[in-house]
């Protein structure tokens, strides 16, 4: 398979660098286009962005030129990751699918959109359907984005439970790890030694973007998961790795806590059969040791791209407790995206420009 | 008044130290004994204990003689504080209450005893005529304890709901201080940069502590309140301050927000009365800033002694969420013991030993 | 004694924060002014400046009307402290100065100008004398600095040495608190479990500072100590307090360890006649606990005015080796600020304008 | 070529748990036998330790029994690597060697031992020839030690420095991570945002052991560098990387700053030619950028193996000041135990036991 040339919109920022870390040595997606704000634009890519990945910047990358996003200076890529700010991403994300570029975006912005999937391979493949339905794209352009850092690990667990014994009200307590207020994001001086009870704009999106995403396509339509989420979002002094303490009430009452442990232990992911290059062997793991999942010790297991699950009860209304983690800027951002890409790869619906362009 | 001469139990302890620390310049008790393992007594306190209090060891106390936790031992004291650990507290109280010496305790054996107060005393001061029942205690003699550092901030923000709206049930996530673990304590390759989801043994204590606590007297026993609580105690990598993220479903729904807010407002602490050297004016203080309240922040305020509630939500079936954060060191132990003792001064059930010797 | 009338310029900032923190109940000076930019001008302070301070805000200052920093704005006052940025101060002090009112500052650009004395009171409280002669200054006004915050710990240690034995040569390499690079200040993902080993600017200050804090006074002009410096500053993952290791090589080899311990365990502070409200009861503490001085436990002593010194070392050619340490943003920046306007009033050089205004 | 049967004395500590981990798919050498005290001896090595590594333990080694450190348990193995603590490694190591088994130790015991090699590689491999002098070893048998971890990036960095110009002193500040002190090592209530001014042990072996290391191999003697070296060591809040402030006075005068960035950046290794597999690349790196090299970003760069230099200044003296970093328990323990090894397999001297074995 020949490779698909990608571009990528917001490439200096956070989000914008783990995208081309993560795509360097890409079987599939090679990048050609880096796209940011006029004032890099012309720049070569080492001099317009302040590199602050833990490798060093591909010699590959550091001497494209940065180009505006603008839609005429992607008419060579086959499709863009868009890791662009929601201040921007609204327009510029639909200007490039209405001329007929495909956007995987981890911008919030088109998330709750009803004709735009918000896709987590695992849990809701068949929501790809949703982009034959988007009106404001062009031919052979659409949108899907991948949901909030949080939400992640949280449908990754839920999903399990929403379809065995169906959930009623989920209340989660999350810590969140600096990283994911990006850079220079969070001062030491809030920080250090301390937890901060409150993360402005989160707990709307953990609490809405699960119920799309456990949703149901019904003639063409996704019909939202019919539970209620309370969530409290704090920040913890941690560079990767969300930690959710979930309290789930369920429709069906477990038969006990072993039954749960082994609905978790033998979830078989969909994606078993595609052989996604981002696809981790195992995406969601069971652990049975007390002190298990730390951010510390399991955040980068399989390539940062597994949900860690542990310390599951049961009480005796059926409540499930458990707390449950993942990586949240490679699983739960730029990952995330490209593993929503290689789904749409699969599946045929991302392909070289030149086999779907009509003239 | 004279002062109450106080002996210290587990003396050399970190809750020890801090019972040294806080009764420096106490205006109703002094230090007279000293009490700890065989292994200490006859040494000097100051070459018995690491003293790892962040402030220098009294020079009154410095000098002070161990002694083994022997009665006999103890009988120049009024009453005394204990500090040990569970691993022994269960044998050595029971032994001073049935001598004749009262026993103001932090260790966790006797909280759920049925005749022995768990007492809070903002919140149940009315179980101290518990002692009075103690059939194990001698003459003069009984234990009073207080509860697990978790179950102060809980019990003090949960014991106004359930006064108003009545409790069905709590759920609830606490991010707990490493100086809770004591010392050496967490290693700091555990928790530098990490979080455990997990603290041995604390749980329980959580779970069913606050049904004692919000339970009623009645015919000299405590009637548990009737709700149902699910704990999910993690360890952070802060100092000092205990922050839980709470959520309650009450029987009774408010009429809004506002309500609650109110309520945590305007409540008034049954201690105003008796003006107790160590109750903080403001037991109960309600942040209006999303952002707060954080350990690093307020965990000191008010001599450490307050309960800080912040984040006030409540969703459409009355649930109330929040976060509750009090010192764990100082409220949530030794400053909690004390003002224990404070309160039976003032309730006049603990009294100079000579007064209440029969003979 | 009336207070002073104090102005603070740079009100809103970090350094402006901790004047105002340190100033309230001061029992000689009184803020009346608050200086900030065109942009602050006309608002009452609690909504021009972000408090960040972990104690309230003083209720007093609250309200104050935040004027321009323009001298016109500040003829109510009897002098200012000075906490503006570098890149302002230059300007604004020097018209204080000029038009007669007294600055005390903390920013550096004054610091190295020949006529102005750059002060730490005990250790060359003569070079007050420099201010008589600076030309820039208006009838009354003068300028008077404080060093950098490293530089503090590095003199009040140096300065015995170098009286008793003389110094050749001096090696130190700082650890130094996130709180020296204010707010927002160092980010997270930079600091957390981390070592940065350069701060922008700093090293040319502790190279050069003690030079003239240590010079002595011949003629009216300082005449630089003869010695040379090398620092190396590193910032570490703490709150309050710079460490520094520091080796003084010697021209005087001192007769063993005990000389040089005795030296600085019985150091006297020529403030002592003076009786400052800020000025610590023991400026210099000698640690003998190889494990001390330590930021997490020394910083705040002496309301975090004192420096600490500790593991001191002797080699065969007389090479003196230490750790010294002093908090930051008190001792080595506002409160150091503070002692110095004590340290004026006390030799009659800072009075009320009245007083000294002639016409 | 055949795998080398080695077997691990100390299994189950830290250093013994790097050992297992960096010996997973070793081209030359295979885990064949694990040795620790009686107490675990008899057991299956998953239940004898208690595995800290952040990466599963291996699956071939869960299951080996653990044996007692006894010549007799290990006459299967060719040789033997040794993390055994100080307190019984000079009894142990002994023992092994005199019994016909080389032992190449971590330990510090026969570090300074006339005999016995204290090698680094890529600077002093010629020490190898030591081992045809040890008396105390039996047929086969000797001791190879590699330094204390601060010592490694010391050596690596003074080395170029001495051949070239000579070196006269030298004085360091070393902040070390927190891994250095094993688990549970330290107290997390010691080191979270703050730092300790003291190591227990540690400066002598930094200030003896590198001019073991630098010395000459004369008449089959070492013959000590000439200098003098002061070290004082500081722990901070790191994971893994033991930062150096290095300052050396040098006997010859540098022409200039780029004189020494050039002699660092070509530096060439003597184990080029040799392709072991563990040598890092470029074991030495020179940064340019002067933020670098921090523990968090570098400690891991090839393999964890590399000692990074940065923040190169000379002075008119010709004082050369610069910081240097090395990973502390791989370089630093058993990564470079591990080099050691290869070396001596690559120069002859460690061979399979039935090759060496005369009768």
């Amino acid at each position: 398979m020949n490779s698909l040339k990608a571009g990528i919109l917001g490439a200096t920022g956070a989000v914008g660098q783990k995208f081309i870390r993560l795509l360097e040595n890409h079987p599939w997606f090679k990048i050609t286009a880096l796209g940011a704000s006029g004032r890099s634009a012309g720049k070569p890519y080492r001099k317009a962005a302040n590199w602050v990945e833990p490798v060093p910047l591909p010699e590959s990358i550091a001497g494209l030129e940065v180009r505006e996003c603008k839609t005429t200076n992607f008419d060579d890529v086959d499709f863009v990751f868009s890791g662009l700010d929601s201040s921007v991403a609204g327009k510029i994300e639909k200007e490039f699918a209405a001329s007929g570029i495909p956007v995987i975006s981890n911008a919030k912005n088109f998330r709750m959109h009803p004709d735009v999937p918000l896709l987590v391979p695992e849990v809701n493949p068949d929501h790809i359907d949703l982009i034959d339905r988007q009106e404001f794209s062009g031919d052979g352009g659409w949108i899907v984005t991948n949901p909030n850092c949080v939400v992640i690990p949280l449908v990754m667990s839920l999903s399990p439970l929403e379809k065995v014994y169906g959930v009623e009200s989920v209340i989660l307590t999350s810590m969140q790890a600096i990283s994911g207020a990006g850079y220079p994001g969070v001062p030491s001086l809030d920080i250090l030694g301390n937890v901060l009870p409150f993360i402005p704009g989160e707990e709307p999106k953990i609490e809405s973007e699960p119920l799309k995403l456990l949703g149901t396509l019904e003639e063409g339509k996704v019909r939202d998961a019919g539970f209620s989420i309370r969530a409290t979002a704090t920040r913890v002094p941690v560079r990767n790795g969300h930690l959710l303490s979930v309290n789930a009430s369920l429709t069906h009452k477990p038969s006990g806590l072993e039954e749960v442990i082994d609905l978790f232990e033998n979830w078989q992911s969909p994606l078993a059969e595609h052989d996604l290059p981002s696809a981790p062997s195992r995406p969601l793991w069971m652990h049975k040791n007390n002190d298990h999942p730390q951010p510390l010790l399991h955040a980068e297991e399989e390539k940062a791209m597994r949900t860690s699950i542990g310390r599951v009860r049961v009480d005796d209304n059926g409540t499930v407790s458990f707390v449950a983690m993942a990586h949240n800027t490679v699983r739960g951002a730029a990952g995330g995206a490209i593993l929503n890409a290689e789904l749409l790869v699969a599946k045929g619906k991302l392909t070289p420009a030149a086999e779907r362009s009509p003239g």
